[in-house]
């Protein structure tokens, strides 16, 4: 018998298109899979083999990631022994011909390289082993980006030495600030199983430059100093090091007495001293190359020197004595705002680090974050930076978003790290950007450093979002170079990430670089700050009031009521402006030099004082507050038009998150502007849409659990 | 100029051999890779065209799954077009032939189907949509395990209606009992965004049959029934619909106060009875397919009717009259203790429940543990079963492995489920298992259900481990088929997620089924229950004698002493084994009847009591705890000679699981030794090999933030 139906055939050709496995976005930017097909028939025809002059784990990850590169573009895997055109990695140490190549050797010190086309050889030259990885790693963004070959000619050196992210993880798995699932470390099955995921976060990390990570939260938890916990750091800094990665802990400083037996962990007791050298000595036993400690002391309720009336230099060359033998470094952290100072926060942390100024042993850097509050959308530069002359200032950025959307919304940091990297401190005049304060230029120091709080953790795509993706891999540029261009840096994550077409690449390198802005003008234009819901920070929460600690309450920072809006921080107010050299203190204290970009940070105004753009201050900002919206909903009609440039996941992903931003950007636009309008009693100008709902509506809005990951 | 160097290629071979991309395990059985050459031939030669006689989101779902499964075995995308050699998917409705082909329509109900080969063609039968769905993963699974074509016969339906997961999951993303990182529920951005997981994890359940998940924790919180969530609920129903899944939540009772604005949620009040009524219908115009609420009530400090001194079936009743008109049922659990009641805490499920029998509605089912403790690894089955005759007894089986070391030790959980299952109440004589309670066949239900405690979260492999992911295929293959067989559950999967290489199966096949009596004797042999450390429920702790109940102490079970050990409950103990019917109560009552692997769970003996192996029983413990270690040593040889079936990183994760399990292993079974010597005095027979530690040592061990995922 036979079947002869009528019938017709359902087939997804969709996913026929997009192969048997859906996209994930677990490859990062390096997917190896964007380049023209005439351009990985030039790379196959030029590519036969790869050869490096020796072999040590270093080198060997180096080679392993050429060959899954050029195989993964060109679908072709490198052959051995076959001489001619190739790819070959040297230290002038074990190739005399190398040496001879005149390179420039000099310049690039320990982890810097050489990428150069020399008569069809694709050569990568370095120092060391590290160099000839990140030469890899270099020589595979130029392919993805479809450089011609003959032009390839690289010579690059990071310019600060440490360069790290900073997990805020809990041993427990749970990721503070964390919009990625749970933390990466598998604490429970460490030390015996070293899960793939740490090699592959090694990879992206040594990408980028990323020469450290400190595994766990600043607000610290003593146990990972134990023995237990020790071991599997141990086993991850065994998982890392091929690629380049120290390994640094978080360390509690009250640990003598949580763990240790001790009663004290005053910083000048003696026996609190012998502890830290035997623990520390414990961990090097361990870990030869362990980096150092990490330390939040005296804030925000963490135990610090000052519970027994000594001073943060103190405490920090007191772990610095311990870890000097070993080569081991301190980061101090300088985020303190102490509860009984009634003076204005942001002026806080530069009162109480610029007096110990040159009271630091040599192996501790004093980290601070890159404005003096707290990773807002947009805060002057830390006058710390500069401020400090002595000691070397470490940057501390925030990747994950904690303040900007979380992993939902479209916020591309490049601009904002560029922005205060650029800013000029006039700390020795003219061109004393930040970037020339923490890269040890200005003040000579050799021991540099830059620091980012990860946006990783355990999701597939380890970020989140995909275009969450896009900061990982921008504060790597950065933190190698810290006068990277964002627009430059975009431009290589999305044609890394997605594509080399320009009908692609052009709209959202624009996207992202609007995108800060659209933030700080939905959220916080004009310079106001801290306006966000209680606890989670998601959210619009401008009219809250009655939170513990005045500092902790947006009303703290925006006073505004029926006269004005703005905090006073000129002469006449905090002095906080001060803080900074000139010709910026007289800038910052004087209203109208201040830019409208920061007008309300430094300054009370009143609500018809006009502003630079010539508008009074109140419709300046509901003009702001419309920007920032109407700039989201173009990113959705932007988005919409290059589906056929994308996989339908990771389409459909950044649509949907695209489409939160934009309800969401409302929703603090509407928030903001009836919460602002109930205070000054001013009327909405013709032609501006009145908030969807009254004010009673937005202070009722709920947005439970958000603390979770 | 010209390099010519002496160099070597460093090319990692084995990374080119398994493939640009690593395994991840993110594939489970569903990975279409596993077959021959030989095998692909046929298919691909017999395999051109896929044809359905009707389109709907179910009918495409299940083409959609036979393109990409027959693409992956085949490397082929099957034709359109081509007449002759095809698979054909057909309801009777759809198709006249297919109606004259006399297929066993009445047989199958509404999610059975038939798989038969039909004159060269591959026919998909069933009466619905959702039978095509299950008949086509059917016919997938086959094909996986490589079935000859001309053989294909399969007739099947599910023996129960209901057929769940429950997920244990917090709106924090937290997973309660849960090892496979944070929560598939993506809370924050749901509804808008539906994670392509959302998707998957449909197709992994629809290839078994699981027709239903309880989507958030039975310690329920209030908020999953407010209208913010209930719109996400909603999304996430949409996803899984096609796939012929429904969404069920946990409510919390206390609901009507906690966001209903009621003073009490007393369920004989009439306006907490309208409360209900009203969330119920909120709920089925947002989603009007959802299948009802589970509920744990008044066990572990969560709110029930007794607060009002109601009772477990005024509770239920109330919930299930809002539920009744729009189709939907209760799952009441059966898991409740009380603080205050001094009994033996085994029975009081059942003296609490059995009195309620026949009061319950048509709508509700009790569901219970498999045991009446807590999911321990040997617990008898729970007398509920069979002594409720009015009342559809739902069963609960715990696919996460709470006391069954996480998701670190390989325990196959198809035996425990098999000998649950095959478990002969007696209630209606010889023949009435378990399997014959749940199904409905015993008591004449038409309500049936069965539901699984989940092992999933948001870890790349679902599960936290491969062989994890075991357990979640056998529970889905059991809730079809009660009377499955553990061991071609476990070789189905096996073929499936490895390879159908016999020299792989058997001995895989053997570790799995030997794999959960390992645990047992290594953890609690000889009836033994309950040992484990306070809270997280991981390592030993059968010492811990100073918790605020009873009963949460393992001494409280074990009881061990200078004169014996075991907890008594026969007649003149708790009288617990009177709870079973006659001969069990009998056997179980009788300490010379009862078998060894329950000997201590139903009596108290004298160290020197002769058990059925003929063994003293201080020796016969000694005996057990001994076989479990040598059996986790002897699954680590047989995995280390089995790399070449598998790809490198689940041969490496399998291999750091069981070099976890087996140190483990040895230090349950060291604590336990050093424990119970301390007590009962004696000494070790010669050859024993003493513990390595002394007991304090074992009680120093501390394994914190445990609690995580």
């Amino acid at each position: 018998m036979r079947l002869r139906l009528q019938h017709y055939l359902l087939l997804s050709l969709l996913f026929i298109a997009a192969g048997v496995r859906a996209e994930t976005g677990y490859d990062l930017w390096l997917r190896y899979a964007s380049v023209s097909e005439s351009y990985a028939t030039d790379i196959a025809s030029t590519v036969h083999s790869i050869h490096a002059s020796h072999s040590s784990p270093t080198v060997d990850a180096a080679v392993d990631e050429l060959v899954r590169g050029i195989r993964g573009m060109t679908e072709r895997v490198p052959q051995t022994g076959e001489p001619g055109a190739s790819i070959v990695l040297r230290t002038p140490q074990t190739s005399e011909l190398v040496a001879s190549l005149d390179l420039p050797f000099d310049e690039i010190g320990d982890e810097g390289f050489v990428v150069r086309h020399v008569d069809g050889t694709l050569v990568i030259a370095a120092n060391r082993d590290i160099g000839l990885l990140y030469g890899a790693f270099a020589l595979l963004r130029r392919l993805q980006m479809e450089t011609p070959l003959d032009e390839l000619d690289e010579v690059s050196a990071p310019a600060m030495q440490l360069r790290l992210l900073n997990h805020w993880d809990n041993l427990s798995g749970f990721v503070e600030r964390g919009y990625a699932g749970a933390s990466l470390w598998d604490w429970h099955r460490l030390p015996e199983y070293k899960d793939p995921r740490y090699t592959d976060y090694a990879r992206a990390n040594a990408s980028l430059g990323i020469n450290g990570t400190v595994l766990n939260n600043v607000n610290a938890n003593a146990s990972i100093l134990t023995p237990l916990y020790l071991e599997k750091v141990a086993s991850i800094a065994d998982a890392l090091r091929p690629w380049g990665i120290r390994v640094y802990l978080s360390a509690r400083f009250s640990a003598p007495v949580e763990i240790g037996g001790l009663t004290t962990a005053d910083p000048l007791d003696e026996d609190v001293q012998q502890w830290w050298a035997a623990k520390v000595a414990e961990i090097y036993e361990l870990i030869p190359d362990f980096g150092g400690f990490l330390v939040k002391a005296n804030s925000e309720g963490q135990p610090g020197p000052q519970d027994y009336d000594r001073t943060h230099a103190d405490g920090a060359n007191m772990l610095a004595d311990a870890l000097a033998p070993h080569g081991g470094v301190v980061m101090w952290r300088a985020f303190v705002y102490s509860a009984d100072v009634k003076v204005d926060r942001v002026r806080q942390a530069y009162d109480e680090f610029v007096p110990l100024d040159g009271t630091f042993r040599d192996n501790v850097l004093v980290q601070a974050k890159n404005g003096p509050l707290d990773f807002q959308p947009r805060e002057p530069f830390h006058p710390l930076f500069g401020g400090m002359t002595q000691t070397p200032l470490m940057m501390e950025f925030q990747v994950t978003k904690e303040y900007l959307g979380f992993a939902s919304h479209l916020a591309y940091l490049g601009t904002l790290w560029e922005e205060v990297l650029q800013s000029d401190t006039y700390a020795q005049g003219p061109g004393s950007t930040v970037a020339r304060v923490i890269d040890g230029t200005i003040d000579g120091h050799a021991l540099t450093g830059i620091a980012g709080v990860s946006n990783i953790g355990a999701d597939i795509n380890w970020s989140g979002s995909v275009f969450a993706q896009s900061n990982w891999y921008a504060y790597g540029r950065f933190a190698w170079n810290p006068d990277a261009s964002a627009a430059t840096v975009a431009e290589e994550w999305v044609r890394q990430t997605f594509s080399n077409d320009p009908r692609f690449i052009a709209p959202v390198v624009d996207m992202m670089m609007a995108s800060r802005e659209a933030v700080v003008n939905y959220m916080t234009p004009l310079g106001l700050t801290h306006l966000m819901a209680t606890g989670h920070h998601y959210g619009p929460g401008p009219w809250v009031d009655d939170l513990g600690r005045d500092d902790w309450n947006p009303y703290y920072y925006h006073r505004a009521d029926k006269n004005g809006i703005g905090f006073d921080r000129s002469e006449r107010g905090s002095g906080a402006a001060d803080q900074y050299f000139e010709p910026l203190s007289a800038i910052y204290g004087n209203v109208k030099a201040t830019p409208d970009n920061l007008l309300l940070w430094f300054h009370r105004v009143d609500w018809d004082h006009e502003t630079g753009a010539g508008l009074p201050v109140w419709e300046s900002l509901l003009r702001h507050y419309d920007r920032g919206v109407e700039t989201v909903s173009r990113f959705r009609d932007t988005w919409a038009g290059l589906g056929e440039f994308v996989d339908p996941e990771r389409f459909e992903e950044t649509t949907a998150f695209l489409e939160i931003q934009e309800r969401e950007a409302r929703w603090w636009r509407d928030a903001s502007i009836a919460y602002f309008q109930s205070v000054s009693g001013l009327p909405l100008p013709d032609g501006v849409r009145p908030p969807e709902h009254e004010l009673e509506v937005y202070k009722a809005i709920e947005f439970p659990h958000l603390e979770g990951y």
